[in-house]
């Protein structure tokens, strides 16, 4: 059973992820992406859809044309996670590998 | 440029279109589908990505593990065109074929 974070990890943690922030009413963190276009938008999305699926901890995204918006929550434990933490510093690392080409 | 399609032509054409729904407020029309499991989905979307590249016609959608939710519109004509509904043709085929494994 994966365990919630305590208030003050979630801080530590989040305080690492500049842009994430906290869905008003939920327990969850969600930033917005802007690509070049939706070439680069759905090859950012690919590398996290073969990681989150690895992981077996799916983010809920929205994409149209260059932007992409991602909510990462953790049903099991009805709030954030590590799991989110991890999957949320994966997609940082590939967005600002996609920004840099 | 687009045509918007004329309202006959649009009832006529989504009466081809099973599920495929007008959204409420906006010149666009809306169908959600459920898959196995986020491979199914993410595999069915990355065909209609590769497809709405090619028309430079792109969808917005959402996506949270085994459901994908579609919105077409046409925002160079603000509304529904011809390319809404070769792309929803389209991913209805496509839909059929995820479905049959």
């Amino acid at each position: 059973m994966l365990q919630k974070l305590t208030p003050e990890a979630r801080t530590a943690k989040l305080a690492q992820l500049p842009g994430w922030n906290e869905v008003a009413g939920r327990d969850a963190i969600r930033k917005d992406f802007v690509f070049a276009d939706f070439n680069q938008a759905f090859g950012f999305m690919t590398r996290i859809a073969l990681k989150a699926d690895k992981m077996d901890h799916h983010p809920e995204w929205f994409n149209v044309y260059n932007q992409v918006h991602i909510t990462l929550s953790t049903h099991d434990c009805g709030g954030l996670s590590e799991r989110d933490i991890t999957l949320a510093t994966f997609i940082e690392s590939v967005a600002a590998e996609s920004r840099a080409k």
